[in-house]
């Protein structure tokens, strides 16, 4: 089975996991684990903010980082397909008490205009306020699009002036960083909180980070509690994260060709394709997904008539070819 | 002064504050308050729904409903400048957990092609699925626009078909009632729950209702006493409701014609202007509402650049002609 | 039939009915029903404190009052028959996320070595700090019983010295002045937020208050919108509590007579009861509501073994005494 | 330094960091983490349930447990002293809406007579109904003790008869199991639902798993997600629990005695301490502390008042008579 359902299925490579067997831990819930004190300040300084928080999931980092801009009676501006609204089962709304209103960007770019035109500044208590906009690189359901640089910074400046909140959910903000050779630091510049996964394209088998200000971390580390999320001897996992940071980084434009490769075999313009995700149009998805799982490929429907295909870690050059060949024989 | 900046401003005229002096009461807490369960069974009748229940507010009314279609973890899709997404101070996401995505219609329209695209139909606990679609019929921030039946129609078709629940925020159902002709009734088959209002256009000085079937009416009978919405002789205001009911509805038609009137002299065309709101856009909303207010004319600013004008019960033809003549003065 | 379930039960008189038939109203929403805030500037005058809120019941009150000392995460401390604990559908964990911890005090004493042990300082991000102790006085569900004001005094001291806060659930306060002769200033003085009724032993119709400091009530005045309990010419519900402050405050004695009156017929004794509540033990307390209803009185049922008798305003003696005979025999 | 905090301090062995490296591992949110499988079987068997759900923490594991038989609005009853209550930073309320009660049992066992006392039948829309009692068997701050488990029965049959649910905060149900000998399934007997640790005493770094029905743990899967807590291929870390399982449960007996053993040392009568946790009351506890940790010994203090000493796999024979001699000598 080729598994193109989502970069998160990698396994831990043999390497990784002796990093893990070898990590130096302690009890991170007193701050007591040095690997992932490192990790967590080797990340935040990728990005160049002051503090970065260890995360079971790329969803707590998402809620800790929303909720640090975000109160209860406040809301975020985001795209209509974005994760933090359509694929983190409403934590948003059940457990922070955000709003959320949308806007619509098929293509993952930036529409200052639109958001400006959506944005509502604080008019006294009759409104509900803008604390934050939050915008997603790549973007998962756009097809791993890479949202213009010059997007994110005409962003940055506008809430800025305004006064609003820039979060960067940046669960493959790696992706964006390889596809464009944008520095990680000026994706930091443009965002005021960001969350980054470990566990997708960098393929560590575990965990994510929310980074920001000083404050804005050490707020969400009480809340990561609140929620369950503080773990003891979790250097195990951080350990992971650095050996994937270390090794796993540049190789995603391998993920990206080989992405680029699976459209042009299933009639989707490879100029399209931004990094490592294919969406694919098609009348009845869950009817393609099945047949693609008896012909030895796993993909995955993330609508009923869109088909997501995801090259990642564990997919190589051979079995892209493979998976390639056998799609284009489905469509 | 004349207040055009609500229709929510009106005072109780004397006989409707004879009628609520002579109101029959007992504790509706109990169910046992003759005036409230005449009004709530007379509001069910009107839009041909099993069951209504009294709330101190709109917003509250809204709540109960949207609540009653979606749970925590669930997604409502509204317009981007509905009243539950703008201006019920994030409760929706802040009492109720629900999570919401927009879509966006200047004009009130209900764009079923857009809705439909936006549709999130249960895929399993990755997704957030949409639980109901709400519309606002007249849409106060478009401008009291009324939204055309046959859309509401082929929304509700839709609705049925994929199985998914349709809220109307009727707060102005009155309105869009005499504004057309079309029955209430008629609005009331296509919606699951309704929230309308007594305190705006119909000049009740409190009270609202959520209409809908039995046993989602039940169930928002302990939500609202959990919110602090269960009051005991509260007849005295629901009589005010029997009494709009009988004599503030077809005069309605009154405040229509005041606000094309108004509408045509501050340079909106009256043929955009379906009932009773103007909305006028302005360079400098505030300093606008400013200079209106010196000149005897309340008038409320609904965004930095946007004013809004609302005709009603306490502004009859002479005081609708006075204003006019001192905003055209202004503009 | 004599009404003997709850002081709720009352219905407006005709003085009173007058009264809110000739009220000054306005939008308060908007801040401008000049007969509401008449009534929060009495009523904080009356407990010495900043400001006052009109709400639409004793329930909303408790919640925006305990609110606005305890945030999500930190506990308030109470009784374990408390009616915050017992009685308001679980508002303040469902709508408020505050956590509870109780003490046990049958006789609704503040037993201040309890609530000193039970007392969580805040020790950093692992436990659960108290930012409140909740007292109910007259206290309903241990009989309406006084608390003793050096009690409250004590606890007052105590709290100002740890620095926690003191919510009082004020909702009978009246019923313990009058018993007491203490001053409503001095029960003021011991907390730094209370809930008052109108609408129980004062015989309005709707209405309750929440008493506290300038910043903590406009602070509720948004989260009292946010929960729909923003009403708009209210002043008609207002007129009615400011009618009973003039003219049913006094008269509690006579529902206290009345009280004792029917626990002595009911085998409790007199000298048990402080207020205007008999508590009833009863091995089948469904069984003696049902029968009494029968004979012609309505009691209620607040546990399966327990019985309550309230007297009220519209309890006059020889009802009372009716009422007596009538359940003595049943017992 | 020897380190008395917790037990949730252990680092894993080397045999523990070679059963991680070695595990087989898959997409745990797709279900496919054969190793996490097999732990969560293995769990569920050992207590005689159905289904058991991994978790990255206790507290979240308690979070699901709870709000599987919670609702909002509705109650759970648990000693004063709760982890729940006290240590979970406020989740179930702040989380998940429920209402707490607490009855007061200082040396951790089930005073039946007061839990029946303060349950709260369904009696309609009025009250808070007792939805679930959480007993929590070792009781952390009770100082690890454990209750009696015709306590547990007797308080099961009641449950069962009155039709409430029953919570077991197992976190140490393995030192109360070993200390005496009363089998798992026993335990499991007695509880609708159950959250056990792996990193406490069984020396695993993260995990706990939330024990159940199947349809409770499926539910729980889907909230669980919510809360961020979905992790990928985390057979790293089940791993981790089943070595645990297999070679640390039994000499659990020695931290107990190594517990006795300080007890005695510090003064505190051994009879008194029934597993892994010594509770020493001490006039200033944050003094206390301090001096110990000069002196080469790290312990807690878990209120003002209160010293907290935890024995557990990485204190051995000699390290717990070091750290007697040195705490004894400070008393």
């Amino acid at each position: 089975m080729i598994d193109l359902r989502s970069d998160t299925v990698t396994r831990p490579t043999e390497a990784m996991r002796r990093a893990m067997a070898a990590a130096e831990v302690g009890d991170d819930v007193y701050g007591e684990d040095p690997t992932v004190t490192a990790l967590e300040e080797r990340v935040a300084g990728l990005f160049g903010h002051e503090a970065a928080l260890f995360t079971p999931t790329g969803s707590m980092a998402n809620v800790l980082a929303v909720r640090s801009l975000v109160a209860p009676g406040q809301e975020v501006l985001c795209e209509a397909r974005a994760h933090i609204a359509r694929a983190e089962l409403g934590a948003h709304g059940a457990v922070s008490g955000v709003t959320m209103r949308t806007w619509h960007a098929p293509d993952g770019s930036i529409p200052l205009a639109a958001v400006r035109d959506m944005y509502a500044p604080d008019m006294g208590p009759f409104f509900v306020p803008t604390a934050a906009v939050s915008v997603e690189n790549t973007h998962n359901f756009a097809g791993g699009s890479v949202a213009p640089v010059e997007d994110l910074q005409a962003l940055r400046r506008w809430a800025t002036e305004v006064g609003t909140g820039v979060h960067l959910d940046g669960a493959r903000i790696w992706n964006a960083h390889v596809a464009t050779g944008v520095p990680l630091t000026t994706y930091g510049e443009v965002a005021d909180v960001l969350a980054v996964c470990l566990s997708k394209g960098l393929g560590a088998p575990v965990g994510s980070l929310m980074v920001g200000s000083a404050p804005a971390v050490a707020e969400a580390r009480v809340w990561r509690k609140r929620l369950g999320g503080g773990m003891r001897q979790v250097g195990v996992l951080a350990a992971a994260g650095l050996h994937a940071l270390d090794h796993h980084l540049e190789r995603l434009a391998e993920d990206h060709e080989h992405a680029r490769l699976l459209a042009d075999a299933v009639g989707v313009d490879p100029a399209t394709v931004h990094s490592n995700i294919v969406v694919l149009p098609h009348d009845d998805a869950p009817g393609f997904v099945a047949r693609a799982r008896e012909a030895g490929v796993l993909v995955g429907a993330v609508g009923p008539r869109t088909v997501r295909l995801v090259t990642h870690l564990d997919v190589d050059r051979t079995a892209a070819e493979k998976a390639a060949a056998t799609l284009a024989s489905l469509s």
